[in-house]
């Protein structure tokens, strides 16, 4: 099905990856009109097959240069460790005036393992729409996963304003609000909000797998009081994942070095028994549930 | 609104405290027809207020040996800190064949600060219902609370046992799956499945408000990569967690010793780059969720 003219913003882009994101995208873009052709490369025939069976491609490749080629934004939706290689095979295939994307959730890696493949004509506007669902793969997406949501892009200095506002526009009509961030900024604060609770719960998940087999059945009959929600975050993609707390590690190590001697503070404080202690601490942070909710992401 | 004849387990039964779980209990007891008369304390006239208007309780007082008189069932649903102070002052009014019970988070308390001021003719049954949520006080409770959870029991070796039933009896009729459980062996299992998630919730949370502003205000906005499903913990009662916390210290300084242990090695992993056993442990975790949604406790 090919967009209506007066709204299409892309006539051909590329998804490079078909997963939660990168099938969502497809899907927004497809219900908004807001590309003339949608071409998705994914790793493997099967996530291709789905795409098509699912109907939010328009052509697949497994070779990304072919998805690539002629389009005018090439979006990244792979896990981080794949975006050096991914760049190198399609750099070529770009044309002038080309945009690159990607949905990542660290920023840095897009000026350090892709800008060095990009063409002189082609303009790199890393983007990271903050959303998503513990569930991955073609078959999780849906359209309305950006509704009402940030999304941060994180463009360098001399990037091309008209194409920073074409991605913007793009992420604008999938429901996002859009800002834009010095790299090593969102880096940092996604560190705190996002990178630091993942690796949070797949450490007291695993925690827990280390049980013997009769506590662990139990943990799981009795979750309903604090770790089901630990889990429902550790469920979510582990290469992803991988690749986040590596390609983000410094800003990580950081926040976490500042969580372990807040948590040391609170043993001591329990171990101690000082209830005063205990009491202004869990006032102070239900004050910040109001500041989310406040903020409206709740 | 006295209860039909047919379904009342209980003539009388006494709450003292009327926050989420207290009021819950009330609201549903009303519901099913539990108990003849709802006899309701609170430590301050606003609650009670609160009880009446809601229409929850059918009697209401200050002292809770008042409510207490005559009861055929008092369960206690307060913070743990207050159980020693209430359980002095209420055991004198208990009439012979009372069942004492509680909905606390921690049981080992019902023995040491409950159980020495009991008499002899009254029967101790420790339980806790494994639910909740993030709001507190008598407009947070809801009749469907308890519904498809489980709710432990944890009685001494010579409780009478149709004391035991009886209490049994009243959760399952809330909709609950009720299970008898060693005292130790429960404490232990909400160490990890409970108190340890709510204090690294509460941890990483105060972590945030330590950030300045302007990072503050960032930590809001871009909250839904993760860090939001913590500050909804995080936002519990803060008393109630206090005296969780301080009660049952060893169990839960011995899990928080093995959490501590395991994102030592999750932060060497990162800090050297091991992909392999990132990923390796990132895949195990999701097993664990499986498992959850297996158990149909997510």
């Amino acid at each position: 099905m090919a967009a209506t003219g007066k709204d299409t913003l892309f006539a051909r882009m590329a998804l490079i990856g078909a997963g939660l994101i990168g099938s969502s995208l497809a899907r927004v873009a497809r219900r908004q009109g807001l590309a003339g052709h949608i071409a998705v490369s994914a790793r493997t025939q099967g996530t291709l097959d789905k795409a098509l069976e699912l109907g939010f491609a328009d052509s697949v490749s497994l070779d990304a240069a072919e998805a690539a080629e002629d389009a005018d934004l090439v979006v990244l939706c792979t896990p981080l460790g794949a975006y050096g290689s991914i760049a190198e095979t399609l750099a070529p295939a770009l044309k002038s005036g080309a945009i690159v994307s990607d949905v990542g959730s660290c920023k840095k890696i897009m000026f350090t393992d892709v800008a060095p493949h990009l063409g002189e004509g082609v303009h790199m506007v890393p983007g990271h729409p903050v959303t998503g669902t513990e569930h991955s793969g073609p078959e999780a997406g849906f359209a309305e996963l950006f509704e009402n949501r940030w999304c941060i892009l994180t463009p360098g200095v001399d990037t091309d304003a008209a194409a920073v506002e074409r991605v913007s526009e793009l992420w604008r009509r999938a429901g996002m609000t859009v800002e834009t961030m010095d790299v090593a900024h969102h880096d940092q604060v996604l560190a705190l909000t996002s990178h630091l609770p993942h690796l949070i719960a797949y450490t007291i998940v695993g925690t827990a797998t280390d049980l013997g087999d009769e506590l662990k059945k139990e943990v799981f009959k009795f979750s309903a009081g604090g770790f089901r929600d630990f889990t429902r975050i550790a469920a979510s993609d582990p290469v992803m994942w991988r690749d986040i707390f590596l390609n983000n590690k410094d800003a990580l190590l950081d926040v976490l070095g500042r969580f372990t001697e807040d948590l040391t503070a609170l043993q001591r404080a329990i171990s101690r028994g000082e209830e005063k202690a205990l009491e202004d601490h869990f006032t102070r942070t239900r004050d910040i549930r109001r500041g989310i909710i406040d903020a409206k992401q709740d």
